[in-house]
Protein backbone atom coordinates (compact mmCIF):
# COMPACT_ATOMS: atom_id res chain seq x y z
CA UNK A 1 0.00 0.00 0.00
CA UNK A 2 1.38 3.86 -0.20
CA UNK A 3 -0.30 6.85 1.13
CA UNK A 4 0.75 10.48 -0.97
CA UNK A 5 -1.33 13.74 -0.15
CA UNK A 6 -0.43 16.22 -2.58
CA UNK A 7 -2.03 20.04 -2.04
CA UNK A 8 -2.73 23.19 -4.02
CA UNK A 9 -2.96 25.86 -2.52
CA UNK A 10 -2.60 29.63 -3.18
CA UNK A 11 0.53 30.49 -2.29
CA UNK A 12 2.24 26.90 -3.39
CA UNK A 13 2.40 23.77 -3.74
CA UNK A 14 2.85 21.14 -0.98
CA UNK A 15 3.55 17.20 -0.96
CA UNK A 16 4.21 14.17 1.31
CA UNK A 17 4.37 10.32 0.01
CA UNK A 18 5.54 7.67 2.36
CA UNK A 19 8.11 4.91 0.91
CA UNK A 20 6.63 1.43 1.90
CA UNK A 21 5.82 -1.43 -1.02
CA UNK A 22 4.52 -4.52 -0.08
CA UNK A 23 3.52 -7.92 -1.92
CA UNK A 24 1.41 -9.69 1.11
CA UNK A 25 2.65 -8.93 3.90
CA UNK A 26 6.00 -10.96 4.10
CA UNK A 27 7.27 -9.03 1.40
CA UNK A 28 7.99 -5.56 2.12
CA UNK A 29 10.14 -2.93 0.65
CA UNK A 30 11.24 0.44 0.29
CA UNK A 31 10.38 2.71 -2.80
CA UNK A 32 10.71 6.57 -3.51
CA UNK A 33 7.28 7.59 -4.57
CA UNK A 34 7.91 11.08 -5.01
CA UNK A 35 9.74 12.06 -7.99
CA UNK A 36 10.96 15.50 -9.82
CA UNK A 37 10.97 17.04 -13.10
CA UNK A 38 13.07 20.21 -12.69
CA UNK A 39 15.06 23.01 -14.39
CA UNK A 40 16.02 25.70 -12.31
CA UNK A 41 13.86 28.97 -13.08
CA UNK A 42 11.58 27.64 -15.63
CA UNK A 43 9.89 24.58 -14.53
CA UNK A 44 9.66 22.40 -11.85
CA UNK A 45 7.08 18.89 -11.90
CA UNK A 46 6.55 16.32 -9.19
CA UNK A 47 5.00 12.82 -9.94
CA UNK A 48 3.81 10.68 -6.88
CA UNK A 49 2.77 7.52 -7.21
CA UNK A 50 0.59 4.71 -5.88
CA UNK A 51 -0.54 1.00 -7.31
CA UNK A 52 1.11 -1.61 -8.99
CA UNK A 53 4.79 -0.83 -8.46
CA UNK A 54 6.22 -2.69 -11.64
CA UNK A 55 3.68 -0.57 -13.40
CA UNK A 56 4.81 3.06 -11.68
CA UNK A 57 8.30 2.53 -11.92
CA UNK A 58 8.54 1.86 -15.46
CA UNK A 59 6.14 5.11 -16.04
CA UNK A 60 8.85 7.08 -14.23
CA UNK A 61 11.56 5.12 -16.59
CA UNK A 62 10.07 5.97 -19.38
CA UNK A 63 9.37 9.61 -18.43
CA UNK A 64 12.72 9.74 -17.30
CA UNK A 65 14.73 8.70 -20.27
CA UNK A 66 12.58 10.32 -22.63
CA UNK A 67 13.23 13.99 -20.71
CA UNK A 68 17.02 13.46 -21.33
CA UNK A 69 16.59 13.82 -24.91
CA UNK A 70 15.76 17.51 -25.10
CA UNK A 71 14.28 16.89 -28.95
CA UNK A 72 11.70 14.74 -27.79
CA UNK A 73 8.07 15.50 -26.28
CA UNK A 74 8.90 15.20 -22.94
CA UNK A 75 8.64 16.27 -19.13
CA UNK A 76 10.72 18.81 -19.94
CA UNK A 77 9.91 20.14 -22.95
CA UNK A 78 5.79 20.04 -22.75
CA UNK A 79 4.31 23.77 -22.31
CA UNK A 80 1.93 23.64 -19.74
CA UNK A 81 1.09 21.27 -16.99
CA UNK A 82 -1.96 20.45 -18.92
CA UNK A 83 0.26 18.85 -21.47
CA UNK A 84 2.84 17.48 -18.59
CA UNK A 85 -0.54 15.79 -17.23
CA UNK A 86 -2.03 14.11 -20.82
CA UNK A 87 1.61 12.96 -21.33
CA UNK A 88 1.64 11.04 -17.78
CA UNK A 89 -1.66 9.86 -18.74
CA UNK A 90 -0.62 8.59 -22.14
CA UNK A 91 2.59 6.90 -20.37
CA UNK A 92 0.22 5.25 -17.64
CA UNK A 93 -2.05 3.84 -20.60
CA UNK A 94 1.50 2.55 -22.70
CA UNK A 95 2.43 0.59 -19.60
CA UNK A 96 -0.50 -0.81 -18.52
CA UNK A 97 -1.70 -1.91 -22.23
CA UNK A 98 1.92 -3.68 -22.55
CA UNK A 99 2.07 -5.35 -19.55
CA UNK A 100 -1.71 -6.75 -19.36
CA UNK A 101 -1.44 -7.51 -22.85
CA UNK A 102 0.73 -10.82 -21.69
CA UNK A 103 -1.46 -12.06 -18.76
CA UNK A 104 -1.09 -15.51 -17.83
CA UNK A 105 -3.21 -18.44 -17.21
CA UNK A 106 -6.13 -16.40 -16.36
CA UNK A 107 -4.71 -14.90 -13.23
CA UNK A 108 -6.15 -11.41 -12.34
CA UNK A 109 -3.54 -9.46 -11.53
CA UNK A 110 -3.93 -5.56 -10.56
CA UNK A 111 -1.74 -3.62 -12.67
CA UNK A 112 -3.49 -0.13 -12.27
CA UNK A 113 -2.03 2.84 -10.27
CA UNK A 114 -2.56 6.42 -9.58
CA UNK A 115 -0.45 9.50 -9.24
CA UNK A 116 -0.55 12.75 -8.65
CA UNK A 117 1.15 15.27 -11.12
CA UNK A 118 1.64 19.32 -9.59
CA UNK A 119 4.08 22.14 -10.24
CA UNK A 120 4.60 25.11 -12.26
CA UNK A 121 6.02 25.89 -16.04
CA UNK A 122 7.33 29.41 -16.66
CA UNK A 123 4.63 31.74 -18.18
CA UNK A 124 1.42 29.85 -16.41
CA UNK A 125 -0.32 29.55 -12.78
CA UNK A 126 0.64 26.19 -10.74
CA UNK A 127 -1.63 23.24 -11.37
CA UNK A 128 -2.41 19.85 -9.47
CA UNK A 129 -3.44 16.96 -11.26
CA UNK A 130 -4.79 13.70 -10.25
CA UNK A 131 -4.56 11.08 -12.75
CA UNK A 132 -6.42 7.96 -12.90
CA UNK A 133 -5.67 4.14 -14.05
CA UNK A 134 -7.22 4.94 -17.26
CA UNK A 135 -4.80 7.80 -18.09
CA UNK A 136 -7.61 10.55 -17.67
CA UNK A 137 -7.43 13.14 -14.89
CA UNK A 138 -8.99 15.65 -13.15
CA UNK A 139 -7.51 18.62 -11.50
CA UNK A 140 -7.68 20.80 -7.63
CA UNK A 141 -9.38 23.77 -7.10
CA UNK A 142 -10.30 26.49 -4.76
CA UNK A 143 -12.93 23.96 -3.10
CA UNK A 144 -10.91 21.37 -3.09
CA UNK A 145 -7.73 21.89 -2.88
CA UNK A 146 -5.80 18.53 -2.50
CA UNK A 147 -5.44 15.03 -3.74
CA UNK A 148 -4.85 11.65 -2.07
CA UNK A 149 -3.87 8.48 -3.09
CA UNK A 150 -3.33 5.05 -2.07
CA UNK A 151 -4.16 4.59 1.17
CA UNK A 152 -6.17 7.79 2.05
CA UNK A 153 -8.67 7.34 4.67
CA UNK A 154 -7.52 7.32 7.78
CA UNK A 155 -5.68 10.09 7.31
CA UNK A 156 -8.76 12.34 5.61
CA UNK A 157 -10.61 13.78 8.55
CA UNK A 158 -7.80 15.91 9.58
CA UNK A 159 -6.92 17.66 6.67
CA UNK A 160 -10.72 17.83 5.83
CA UNK A 161 -10.68 19.91 9.28
CA UNK A 162 -8.02 22.41 8.95
CA UNK A 163 -7.33 22.96 5.49
CA UNK A 164 -8.33 25.41 2.87
CA UNK A 165 -6.77 27.09 0.21
CA UNK A 166 -5.57 30.07 1.33
CA UNK A 167 -3.85 27.81 4.16
CA UNK A 168 -0.03 29.08 4.61
CA UNK A 169 2.47 26.14 3.34
CA UNK A 170 4.07 25.41 6.53
CA UNK A 171 0.86 25.12 8.01
CA UNK A 172 -0.14 22.65 5.23
CA UNK A 173 3.04 20.85 5.67
CA UNK A 174 2.25 20.31 8.96
CA UNK A 175 -1.34 18.81 7.94
CA UNK A 176 0.25 16.84 5.52
CA UNK A 177 2.52 15.17 8.28
CA UNK A 178 -0.53 14.80 10.83
CA UNK A 179 -2.24 13.04 7.86
CA UNK A 180 0.49 10.75 7.33
CA UNK A 181 0.96 9.72 11.45
CA UNK A 182 -2.84 8.82 11.58
CA UNK A 183 -2.47 6.64 8.41
CA UNK A 184 1.29 5.23 9.66
CA UNK A 185 -0.59 4.21 12.98
CA UNK A 186 -3.20 2.18 11.79
CA UNK A 187 -2.12 0.47 8.61
CA UNK A 188 1.17 -1.55 8.63
CA UNK A 189 1.41 -1.05 4.97
CA UNK A 190 2.08 2.93 4.64
CA UNK A 191 5.74 3.18 5.92
CA UNK A 192 8.36 5.85 7.20
CA UNK A 193 10.91 7.44 5.44
CA UNK A 194 8.65 9.78 4.09
CA UNK A 195 9.54 11.94 1.54
CA UNK A 196 8.02 15.05 1.40
CA UNK A 197 8.57 18.81 -0.81
CA UNK A 198 7.28 22.62 -0.54
CA UNK A 199 7.31 24.43 -3.83
CA UNK A 200 6.66 27.72 -3.46
CA UNK A 201 4.66 29.39 -6.10
CA UNK A 202 6.71 31.13 -9.12
CA UNK A 203 9.59 29.83 -7.00
CA UNK A 204 10.55 27.07 -9.64
CA UNK A 205 12.64 25.59 -7.43
CA UNK A 206 12.81 22.23 -6.22
CA UNK A 207 15.08 23.16 -3.45
CA UNK A 208 12.62 22.03 -0.07
CA UNK A 209 12.53 18.40 -0.38
CA UNK A 210 13.02 16.59 2.58
CA UNK A 211 13.72 13.01 4.01
CA UNK A 212 11.59 12.18 7.12
CA UNK A 213 13.26 9.10 9.05
CA UNK A 214 12.14 7.18 12.14
CA UNK A 215 13.74 9.76 14.32
CA UNK A 216 13.62 13.00 12.34
CA UNK A 217 13.27 15.15 15.48
CA UNK A 218 10.51 17.46 14.21
CA UNK A 219 8.06 15.08 13.56
CA UNK A 220 8.87 13.04 16.27
CA UNK A 221 7.73 16.01 18.34
CA UNK A 222 4.90 16.83 16.28
CA UNK A 223 3.52 13.14 16.37
CA UNK A 224 3.95 13.06 20.26
CA UNK A 225 2.53 16.45 20.98
CA UNK A 226 -0.88 15.88 18.33
CA UNK A 227 -1.45 12.18 20.03
CA UNK A 228 -0.62 13.68 23.67
CA UNK A 229 -3.14 16.52 22.36
CA UNK A 230 -5.93 14.19 20.91
CA UNK A 231 -5.81 12.62 24.31
CA UNK A 232 -5.99 16.01 26.81
CA UNK A 233 -9.06 17.05 24.54
CA UNK A 234 -10.68 13.75 24.70
CA UNK A 235 -10.39 14.05 28.37
CA UNK A 236 -12.07 17.43 28.53
CA UNK A 237 -15.23 16.33 26.95
CA UNK A 238 -18.15 17.31 29.01
CA UNK A 239 -19.51 14.36 30.79
CA UNK A 240 -22.06 11.96 28.97
CA UNK A 241 -25.92 12.72 28.63
CA UNK A 242 -28.12 10.87 26.40
CA UNK B 1 -22.68 2.51 3.52
CA UNK B 2 -22.92 1.67 7.01
CA UNK B 3 -20.83 2.10 10.12
CA UNK B 4 -21.38 0.11 13.71
CA UNK B 5 -18.56 -0.15 16.45
CA UNK B 6 -19.11 -2.55 19.69
CA UNK B 7 -16.77 -2.88 22.50
CA UNK B 8 -16.33 -5.20 24.73
CA UNK B 9 -14.66 -3.56 28.27
CA UNK B 10 -14.11 -4.77 31.43
CA UNK B 11 -17.41 -2.56 32.81
CA UNK B 12 -19.96 -3.53 30.24
CA UNK B 13 -20.25 -3.11 26.46
CA UNK B 14 -20.43 0.31 24.23
CA UNK B 15 -22.55 -0.12 21.09
CA UNK B 16 -22.89 2.55 18.43
CA UNK B 17 -24.44 2.44 14.95
CA UNK B 18 -25.81 4.44 12.20
CA UNK B 19 -28.70 4.22 10.06
CA UNK B 20 -28.10 4.85 6.54
CA UNK B 21 -28.73 2.63 4.04
CA UNK B 22 -28.11 3.07 0.26
CA UNK B 23 -28.50 1.59 -3.27
CA UNK B 24 -26.39 3.83 -5.02
CA UNK B 25 -26.57 7.79 -3.84
CA UNK B 26 -29.89 8.18 -5.12
CA UNK B 27 -31.46 6.12 -3.27
CA UNK B 28 -30.84 6.18 0.70
CA UNK B 29 -33.07 5.44 2.97
CA UNK B 30 -32.55 5.02 6.88
CA UNK B 31 -33.57 1.90 8.85
CA UNK B 32 -32.12 0.91 12.16
CA UNK B 33 -29.13 -1.46 12.36
CA UNK B 34 -28.83 -1.93 15.99
CA UNK B 35 -31.14 -4.65 17.45
CA UNK B 36 -31.56 -6.26 21.17
CA UNK B 37 -32.78 -9.37 22.21
CA UNK B 38 -34.10 -9.26 25.49
CA UNK B 39 -35.31 -11.30 28.84
CA UNK B 40 -35.02 -8.75 31.88
CA UNK B 41 -32.61 -10.15 35.21
CA UNK B 42 -31.87 -12.96 32.07
CA UNK B 43 -29.75 -12.31 29.12
CA UNK B 44 -29.33 -9.38 26.57
CA UNK B 45 -27.81 -9.80 23.17
CA UNK B 46 -27.11 -6.73 21.02
CA UNK B 47 -26.54 -7.48 17.43
CA UNK B 48 -25.92 -4.71 15.10
CA UNK B 49 -25.37 -5.20 10.89
CA UNK B 50 -23.80 -4.14 8.10
CA UNK B 51 -23.92 -5.08 4.48
CA UNK B 52 -26.95 -6.10 2.24
CA UNK B 53 -29.90 -4.99 3.34
CA UNK B 54 -31.95 -7.53 2.11
CA UNK B 55 -30.27 -10.22 3.81
CA UNK B 56 -29.53 -8.62 7.14
CA UNK B 57 -33.37 -7.67 7.38
CA UNK B 58 -34.11 -11.40 6.65
CA UNK B 59 -31.19 -12.85 9.01
CA UNK B 60 -32.89 -10.34 11.54
CA UNK B 61 -36.64 -11.14 10.71
CA UNK B 62 -35.76 -14.93 10.82
CA UNK B 63 -33.88 -14.42 14.58
CA UNK B 64 -36.90 -12.43 15.98
CA UNK B 65 -39.88 -14.89 14.49
CA UNK B 66 -37.59 -18.40 15.98
CA UNK B 67 -37.17 -16.33 19.43
CA UNK B 68 -41.40 -15.73 19.85
CA UNK B 69 -41.78 -19.87 19.38
CA UNK B 70 -40.07 -21.26 23.56
CA UNK B 71 -39.50 -24.21 22.18
CA UNK B 72 -37.46 -23.43 19.63
CA UNK B 73 -33.57 -23.07 19.52
CA UNK B 74 -33.40 -19.23 19.27
CA UNK B 75 -31.61 -16.14 20.66
CA UNK B 76 -33.70 -16.65 23.66
CA UNK B 77 -32.89 -20.41 24.29
CA UNK B 78 -29.10 -21.13 23.26
CA UNK B 79 -27.53 -21.77 26.88
CA UNK B 80 -24.37 -18.87 25.64
CA UNK B 81 -22.96 -16.15 24.15
CA UNK B 82 -21.02 -18.98 22.36
CA UNK B 83 -24.17 -20.67 20.94
CA UNK B 84 -25.98 -17.21 19.84
CA UNK B 85 -23.30 -16.50 17.55
CA UNK B 86 -23.24 -20.14 15.63
CA UNK B 87 -27.10 -19.56 15.45
CA UNK B 88 -26.39 -15.61 13.78
CA UNK B 89 -23.41 -17.56 11.69
CA UNK B 90 -25.89 -20.21 10.31
CA UNK B 91 -28.62 -17.94 10.17
CA UNK B 92 -26.51 -15.42 7.86
CA UNK B 93 -25.85 -19.04 5.99
CA UNK B 94 -29.11 -19.88 5.32
CA UNK B 95 -30.14 -16.53 3.93
CA UNK B 96 -27.27 -15.91 1.85
CA UNK B 97 -27.88 -19.31 0.35
CA UNK B 98 -31.32 -19.13 -0.10
CA UNK B 99 -30.98 -15.07 -1.53
CA UNK B 100 -27.94 -16.25 -3.99
CA UNK B 101 -29.53 -19.40 -5.56
CA UNK B 102 -31.49 -17.57 -7.54
CA UNK B 103 -28.88 -15.52 -9.16
CA UNK B 104 -29.73 -14.06 -12.21
CA UNK B 105 -28.07 -13.08 -15.68
CA UNK B 106 -24.71 -13.55 -14.61
CA UNK B 107 -24.86 -10.20 -12.69
CA UNK B 108 -22.93 -10.58 -9.88
CA UNK B 109 -24.67 -9.30 -6.77
CA UNK B 110 -23.01 -8.71 -3.36
CA UNK B 111 -25.32 -10.66 -0.68
CA UNK B 112 -22.91 -10.53 1.63
CA UNK B 113 -22.77 -8.93 4.94
CA UNK B 114 -20.68 -8.63 8.55
CA UNK B 115 -22.71 -8.53 12.06
CA UNK B 116 -21.31 -7.80 15.83
CA UNK B 117 -23.19 -9.62 18.48
CA UNK B 118 -22.32 -8.91 21.94
CA UNK B 119 -23.86 -9.56 25.20
CA UNK B 120 -24.28 -11.80 28.26
CA UNK B 121 -26.25 -14.60 29.40
CA UNK B 122 -26.98 -15.39 32.87
CA UNK B 123 -24.14 -17.53 34.53
CA UNK B 124 -21.48 -16.74 32.12
CA UNK B 125 -18.99 -13.77 31.78
CA UNK B 126 -20.33 -10.95 29.07
CA UNK B 127 -18.68 -12.04 25.28
CA UNK B 128 -18.31 -9.71 22.15
CA UNK B 129 -17.78 -11.41 18.56
CA UNK B 130 -17.68 -10.29 15.08
CA UNK B 131 -19.64 -12.49 12.86
CA UNK B 132 -18.80 -12.82 8.78
CA UNK B 133 -20.41 -13.12 5.85
CA UNK B 134 -19.25 -16.55 5.61
CA UNK B 135 -21.23 -17.08 9.37
CA UNK B 136 -18.00 -18.09 11.45
CA UNK B 137 -16.58 -15.23 13.69
CA UNK B 138 -13.60 -14.21 16.22
CA UNK B 139 -14.26 -12.88 19.74
CA UNK B 140 -13.12 -9.40 20.98
CA UNK B 141 -10.27 -10.06 23.88
CA UNK B 142 -8.29 -7.68 26.22
CA UNK B 143 -5.65 -6.59 23.66
CA UNK B 144 -8.59 -6.04 20.80
CA UNK B 145 -11.07 -5.05 22.91
CA UNK B 146 -13.59 -3.47 20.16
CA UNK B 147 -14.95 -4.46 16.36
CA UNK B 148 -15.69 -2.12 13.52
CA UNK B 149 -17.91 -3.12 10.40
CA UNK B 150 -19.09 -1.33 7.73
CA UNK B 151 -17.01 2.28 6.81
CA UNK B 152 -14.20 1.77 9.48
CA UNK B 153 -11.40 3.49 8.51
CA UNK B 154 -12.55 7.37 9.00
CA UNK B 155 -13.64 6.23 12.51
CA UNK B 156 -10.27 3.98 13.61
CA UNK B 157 -7.77 6.88 14.29
CA UNK B 158 -9.72 7.96 17.72
CA UNK B 159 -10.57 4.57 18.61
CA UNK B 160 -6.81 3.53 18.65
CA UNK B 161 -5.85 6.79 20.24
CA UNK B 162 -8.25 6.65 23.45
CA UNK B 163 -9.74 3.29 24.43
CA UNK B 164 -8.05 0.03 25.77
CA UNK B 165 -10.08 -2.62 27.85
CA UNK B 166 -10.58 -0.74 31.23
CA UNK B 167 -11.74 2.19 29.69
CA UNK B 168 -14.93 2.98 31.79
CA UNK B 169 -18.17 2.61 30.32
CA UNK B 170 -18.86 6.60 29.47
CA UNK B 171 -15.78 7.21 27.95
CA UNK B 172 -15.73 4.54 25.83
CA UNK B 173 -19.17 6.09 24.86
CA UNK B 174 -17.98 9.51 23.87
CA UNK B 175 -15.07 7.33 22.41
CA UNK B 176 -17.43 5.75 19.91
CA UNK B 177 -19.47 8.95 19.14
CA UNK B 178 -16.61 11.23 18.10
CA UNK B 179 -15.43 7.86 15.89
CA UNK B 180 -18.83 8.15 14.56
CA UNK B 181 -18.70 12.30 14.05
CA UNK B 182 -15.03 11.65 11.80
CA UNK B 183 -16.70 9.00 9.94
CA UNK B 184 -20.36 11.00 9.27
CA UNK B 185 -18.14 13.62 7.96
CA UNK B 186 -16.14 11.89 5.88
CA UNK B 187 -18.73 9.52 4.25
CA UNK B 188 -22.37 10.65 3.00
CA UNK B 189 -22.78 7.39 2.90
CA UNK B 190 -22.89 7.00 6.85
CA UNK B 191 -25.61 9.62 8.81
CA UNK B 192 -27.56 10.61 11.32
CA UNK B 193 -29.61 9.11 13.55
CA UNK B 194 -27.64 7.27 15.77
CA UNK B 195 -28.62 4.32 17.46
CA UNK B 196 -26.58 3.79 20.96
CA UNK B 197 -26.63 1.50 23.70
CA UNK B 198 -24.56 1.29 27.00
CA UNK B 199 -24.93 -2.58 28.84
CA UNK B 200 -23.03 -2.50 32.36
CA UNK B 201 -21.20 -5.66 33.24
CA UNK B 202 -24.06 -7.87 34.72
CA UNK B 203 -27.24 -5.78 34.62
CA UNK B 204 -28.91 -7.94 32.29
CA UNK B 205 -30.67 -4.77 31.33
CA UNK B 206 -31.09 -2.96 27.55
CA UNK B 207 -32.78 0.10 29.58
CA UNK B 208 -29.51 2.26 28.26
CA UNK B 209 -30.77 2.48 24.63
CA UNK B 210 -31.03 6.18 23.16
CA UNK B 211 -31.25 7.49 19.79
CA UNK B 212 -29.56 10.37 18.49
CA UNK B 213 -30.72 12.46 15.87
CA UNK B 214 -29.40 15.53 14.32
CA UNK B 215 -30.34 18.43 17.22
CA UNK B 216 -28.97 16.04 20.10
CA UNK B 217 -27.98 18.51 22.28
CA UNK B 218 -24.64 16.31 23.69
CA UNK B 219 -23.57 15.18 20.42
CA UNK B 220 -23.38 18.72 18.93
CA UNK B 221 -22.11 19.83 21.70
CA UNK B 222 -19.17 17.19 21.94
CA UNK B 223 -18.60 17.22 17.65
CA UNK B 224 -18.50 21.34 17.58
CA UNK B 225 -15.95 20.88 20.93
CA UNK B 226 -14.04 17.83 19.26
CA UNK B 227 -13.44 20.26 16.03
CA UNK B 228 -12.76 22.76 17.93
CA UNK B 229 -10.30 21.28 20.31
CA UNK B 230 -8.62 19.68 17.04
CA UNK B 231 -8.18 23.25 15.38
CA UNK B 232 -7.08 24.35 18.61
CA UNK B 233 -3.84 21.51 19.19
CA UNK B 234 -3.03 21.93 15.45
CA UNK B 235 -2.60 25.46 16.05
CA UNK B 236 -0.58 24.84 19.06
CA UNK B 237 1.53 22.23 17.20
CA UNK B 238 5.60 23.81 17.22
CA UNK B 239 6.95 26.01 13.69
CA UNK B 240 7.87 23.60 10.98
CA UNK B 241 11.52 22.23 10.96
CA UNK B 242 12.55 20.10 7.91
Amino acid sequence: MTYCVAMGLSSGLVFASDSRTNAGVDHISTFRKLHVFQQDGERTLVLQSAGNLATTQSIISLLLRRSQDPDQHSMLTVRSMYDAATLVGETVREVIQRDSSTQQNGTATDFSCSLLLGGQIKGEEMRLFNIYPQGNFIESAHDTPYFQIGESKYGKPIIDRVLDYDTPLEQAMQCALISMDSTLRSNLSVGLPLDVMIYPRDSFSAAQQYRITENHPYFSTIRKGWGEGLVSIFKQLPPLVL
